[in-house]
């Protein structure tokens, strides 16, 4: 049992932060409740959307960037939407050393004006669908934090559409709810259960919000992916509209769906254990460690060049396979097998001098440790 | 000559703005002076950002997350850097419903609140050096903006590394400052050149700052890649000491560097003509456009078969091609051709009946039209 993380049954919510701390995924900033993703975390950030962002353009999905500031009135056409996100936001007063006409919020989530761009560029039914998304970040002022769970700041994606009829916008909400669980369970290994939320807690302004969740260690449910069917609240207060088959006037239907840097928080609660990180192959940014042990220069290049014979062949069986040798001289092995532990690293292969005359080397999987 | 272009001779400024509307590449957004990036501009960012992220990690650079938000007190901690960047900033002033003790600041650059974050990581020369970077919206108040190239919100990369000695800080500025060359030199088709800038116009708090400029079509010269030596001012500021090789305390060198979405407004006007943009096939998302012209059922199929084979063929020449077959039917020939070329596509490739039964096909490059 590792020393510097305090074991699940003892204490979850130290367990949680303490391998966090171990594995060097990420600090709180000097910012009260905001993040700092440290490379190691972000490394799995990286991967997740690399995964994600295939599967979105796979479905016909691209990317756009829109701004970070949204004018108050915008916030305020949808009544419910305002009234969810007004306790909620980060307001800029000043800007270029005055104070500014209008505040300005940091965008919750991107609706508004988002809608307020479609409505200027969506004028036939030969434009629809808009099937559109953005990976950003995001602010919602939150009074009690957790890295990665709920900070003030986060990242993610938030996919933005807009269609010619309800059953469509429909299909779009339940596809895209598809894609997070395929994803979470394909690539997170997190078995997670579809839903739909209720009345109280869907998304302010949406007709429906489904959502995937899962069980954590602590048998609470972590929801991780929401998608939303915004039927036409939206179209109709940014007027959203269309000339559709007929020559009729209508107003588009349209979703919005998003996952962000909370399935990392989901990530480590599915699967880490009292020692530290354990990361799924399919996502963790490497997924073989090898450490060559030695005692003197000699057995140091034995060892590192038997190192590179076993990753390059590895590399051959297996394509885009990311392996770590790690030739640190600072550390003993027992550290650096550690280290390779509480990172979460799937496979740690270990060679010493023995193990290059016999050609072996011992293979140790971190999930069934 | 494109109709809904102005001609560069009549009006450069207009010229630009018109390719950007022709290419659908960004608008402005409801807040002044910021930008809505559409999904025809954001795919060549993505492009940009995919290849310089593989040339940063090829240098042993890895990627993290800073928070957006910087506490006004960071700022002040450096001389210089308050001086230069506060008559730029946007302030937060209220936060979940109340005002905030302390304003924010919503980040002009990440220096500060990086260097916080490095001193409390940094302890001795084995943790050196430091070589992150991380991918994000800042924002600068601008008063006259213009698309792309001035906006209050860009999207970057920011680097920023910390170094044991003096001269690594200086090797690192100017590695970093050569990976902007080549990207700019063999990915964006931009010929630059390397200078150092004058005391008047170097990154506020900086030691020395370089750039990467290169010559507009209306002879104006455009900065769009820039890494500064930053001395020990930041490490001083922010109490970023390590212990040294001698067990002395030392503070460490650091540096920093930057290319933004500027860069895509320096592409338009390398290489656009006044039928609209023109993109070099390394950076473009999409580098051949397949045109099938038909006037019945029968015709349109066996366009579109014989452009699939094509496609095909292409693919297995060139990995990773990537080829658009447009068989939309709403719009004529010509305006096809029209929209590719406007689009900027470097190869564009119409396929007739009459091509189908000769087996051959028009092929037209964008840059020598």
């Amino acid at each position: 049992m590792a020393k510097n993380i305090t074991p699940r049954k003892e204490n979850y919510s130290q367990w949680y932060l303490d391998v966090i701390a171990a594995g060097q995924l990420a600090d709180y900033a000097p910012v009260k409740g905001c993040m700092v993703i440290r490379p190691s975390g972000f490394a799995i950030w990286e991967a997740m959307q690399s995964r994600l962002d295939r599967m979105f353009k796979e479905t016909g999905h691209v990317n756009a960037s829109f701004p970070l500031l949204i004018p108050k009135h915008f916030m305020e056409r949808e009544a419910e939407h305002v009234e969810g996100f007004s306790p909620e936001c980060a307001v800029v007063t000043h800007g270029g050393g005055k104070e500014l006409e209008e505040p300005l919020m940091i965008r919750p989530t991107s609706e508004t004006v988002i809608g307020h761009m479609y409505s200027q560029w969506i004028q036939s039914y030969r434009d629809l669908p808009v099937l559109i998304n953005q990976w950003c970040n995001v602010l919602r002022w939150e009074m009690r934090t957790r890295l990665f769970l709920r900070t003030s700041e986060f990242l993610w994606q938030e996919g933005h559409t807009a269609h010619e009829t309800a059953e469509e916008a429909q299909e779009e909400t339940l596809r895209m709810l598809e894609i997070y669980r395929v994803f979470q369970e394909e690539y997170l290994a997190i078995p997670v259960i579809k839903g739909i939320k209720s009345e109280s807690e869907k998304f302010p302004g949406a007709l429906s919000t489904y959502s995937v969740e899962a069980m954590m260690q602590d048998g609470k449910a972590l929801q991780s992916g929401t998608s939303h069917n915004l039927g036409q609240n939206f179209a109709k207060a940014f007027e959203i509209d269309f000339l559709d088959r007929n020559n009729n006037q209508k107003y588009v239907w349209t979703t919005s769906w998003g996952a962000s840097t909370r399935m990392i928080g989901g990530l480590i609660m599915t699967h880490s254990d009292d020692d530290g990180l354990i990361l799924p192959p399919k996502i963790a940014p490497v997924q073989v460690a090898i450490v060559p042990i030695f005692n003197n220069d000699q057995e140091r290049s034995e060892t590192q060049e038997f190192a590179d014979t076993i990753s390059n062949r590895l590399k051959e069986k297996i394509d885009q396979l990311q392996i770590k040798i790690d030739s640190s001289d600072n550390l003993r092995p027992a550290d650096k097998f550690f280290h390779w532990i509480q990172q979460g690293v799937p496979v740690r292969i270990e060679v010493g001098p023995r193990d290059v005359k016999k050609q072996s080397a011992m293979v140790a999987r971190r999930d069934i440790r």
